[in-house]
């Protein structure tokens, strides 16, 4: 049944070098297989390689506020699955332009305060289409890129093979050097993320915008981490800091706070109208269902007339870093909503996360390399305002138990 | 509201040559937006720019056998939405593997008589994920690429940097060429379709695998355009054709013919697991929502135990088929249930789609260079088993009129 060896190569064996080099490295990966259940998340029911279950309470999602289950989505989706049917049967030119994803993108425009949005299947693609895309309709572009940005998109700027600079994470001191060294004329985009979600740190949106309107280069700022968590009605840190009109495209997810599944740009028309005629990763894609579209215009709406979900948030995840701190766990410094803890090992990190999974019922993945750099592992906390005092009391009895079991450095380390 | 000039560099400009680049070629995308009437398809409501409605029959979906809206689907996602919830809150190896997920990866996998499955967010970054990531784990490696083949294919191929060899349209005399000129000893891949989506052609798939057997290459299938079609299960034209295991990885869709979203690879245990280990765009993104495997899941089972179905569809591309001929209609030949009428003109195809939609209420979207090659524009057209004698008598009706009012050439044309 395996390939084997074909002519003179062996193949198979190919392959299982190149999973080994993942488990020598000690970052094999192993699938939690959860079920979530409805109206009861964070709580799930995991099931063991040997079909039996256990019970557990996630601490690593990215359905950051819980709307993955909010009822108002739930009936959104299950309205227009009954009305409309399952999937939309093509892609966005060739019949499966559904009326809740045209919806759905002038929302979020206006969200956004942009002319105009464009869905895409998920946020990576829509980060990997459109930095290529930019490349093909600006020819000689430059692109300033941060040096903590997501895989997808360095995949797309990668992708379009222009030249790049990436600057020191954060630092705009190192992008104004790179900037100033550009030439003038030339066309350029500085690339960048509001929420870093491994460090929980937070961009100089300002700062940035500043510079690049100082030396003539677009603002492109994924806030897939921020979008329905921060600002008045959720529409991101560029809203919290009062700068949408300095940002000329932003790019979000709808898989995270806003609980389905999907990315989107949003952008003045012109901007949205080219990269929907020439981005390969929107044109030969089926769209996505209709319940999905018409669930996250739903969430999207929801987010927006109510704060105090992100209070709530926030309060969570201040709760939490406070009491990490007070046990001596080695929480590192975010500003965000995100709650990383050092460990600096990828066996360590899993380890602590299997008995932390099996002993305990709290389920926390490892953050290996390629997601952190090689000795940074960590694992990496996201409370919801469902995680409760309860459920936090056990994490940090159990992690402290831990520490101490394992021997691990308890003293706060700086990312 | 638009970004302007900023330093000295005027971006609204380019972004506005780059659309009116697409319009001047006559391929500019102008969507239709449709709301689908669950159990009527392949009737749907369209929404004009105005707000008015009008009522259309859908003949370019590639909701292939109306799966998309089969009780069994929906019974399915309503259930699995109730029960689980909305998104998967994260990425597969971060909280996001569902239950549902790893249950359809099983099925899919037995259905190719292949070890193992894995999901990706669609066909599109399947076939971009796999193929870019195939090339990092085994350096050296050698693609030999059908000249049609999709752009997905095309991109993932491109963005590994790999020697690369493209080979005329199923001219296996010009592969063998190709493979015998390369070095005995170097990995090699040749990567090809079986259904052809826009000529409805069929490649020799014995043929090919005999050659990349001779010349020690993998063979990766792409059967987007025939799973759940083709073959006695519907496995594709690889079970058809009885050369399942000839195809060492084979890569489909859940978007079309199984009327949901989302895509898959089949192959060795051992390629899957170095895929899931390696690609980046599987990594890091959202999984699929919990009612979308679901749904996938009783399609899959469905289709594998109803061939009627596959049978009802072939009648239907037939019958059209014939009834275009009759009427002068150049319908080109394909061997598959696609059923291509040729216009040659992207301005033409435009405005008898135009007609067709506004005058007849019926929808059939053309097809433009990039899809097709300029020059060949088309109406591509999808008779489902939903798609009745009455609705193919209003169409030949309207395309006869519209080939005699337009003077379109009647002559049956070679694709």
């Amino acid at each position: 049944m395996t390939c084997g060896v074909i002519g003179r190569f062996d193949y198979t064996s190919a392959f299982q070098s190149a999973v080994d080099q993942v488990r020598d490295e000690g970052r094999y990966r192993v699938f939690a297989d959860l079920k979530r259940v409805r109206g009861q998340f964070p709580k799930a029911v995991r099931r063991r390689e040997d079909g039996s279950e256990q019970d557990c309470v996630i601490w690593c999602s990215n359905d950051y506020l819980g709307m993955g289950q909010h009822p108002e989505v739930l009936e959104a989706m299950s309205a227009e699955l009954d009305a409309v049917g399952a999937g939309a049967g093509g892609t966005r030119n060739i019949s499966g332009t559904t009326r809740s994803a045209v919806d759905l993108e002038a929302e979020l425009a206006s969200w956004h305060q942009k002319e105009a949005a464009l869905l895409f299947t998920s946020g990576y693609v829509a980060n990997e289409a459109t930095l290529t895309t930019l490349q093909s309709i600006l020819p000689g572009l430059i692109i300033f890129s941060d040096s903590l940005n997501h895989a997808s998109m360095i995949a797309g700027i990668r992708n379009g093979g222009c030249e790049r600079h990436v600057f020191l994470h954060n630092d705009l001191a190192h992008l104004e050097t790179l900037l100033a060294a550009a030439p003038a004329d030339a066309p350029k985009l500085v690339a960048f993320e509001s929420v870093y979600s491994m460090d929980g740190d937070i961009a100089d949106l300002a700062g940035t915008i500043a510079l690049a309107r100082k030396y003539g280069a677009l603002t492109y700022l994924d806030e897939v981490h921020a979008v329905g968590l921060y600002g008045a009605t959720g529409a991101g840190v560029a809203e919290r800091d009062g700068v949408l009109d300095g940002i000329d495209i932003v790019e979000c997810t709808l898989g995270k706070a806003i609980g389905v599944m999907g990315g989107y740009i949003a952008a003045d028309a012109v901007i949205v109208d080219a990269v929907r005629s020439w981005a390969s990763g929107f044109i030969f894609t089926t769209s996505l269902p209709p319940a999905l579209t018409a669930g996250a215009l739903a969430s999207v709406r929801h987010l927006k007339t109510h704060p105090e979900l992100r209070d709530a948030h926030q309060e969570r995840a201040e709760t939490l870093k406070r009491r990490f701190a007070e046990a001596g766990i080695p929480v590192m410094p975010s500003e965000s909503h995100i709650v990383p803890v050092f460990v600096g090992n990828p066996v360590h990190a899993k380890m602590i996360s299997d008995m932390l999974l099996e002993d305990h019922g709290i389920y926390v993945q490892p953050i290996n390399y390629p997601t952190v750099p090689k000795g940074t592992e960590r694992l990496r906390f996201t409370p919801s305002p469902n995680h409760d005092d309860g459920m936090m009391d056990r994490l940090v009895t159990a992690m402290d138990a831990l520490w101490t079991h394992c021997n691990v450095a308890r003293m706060p380390v700086a990312a």
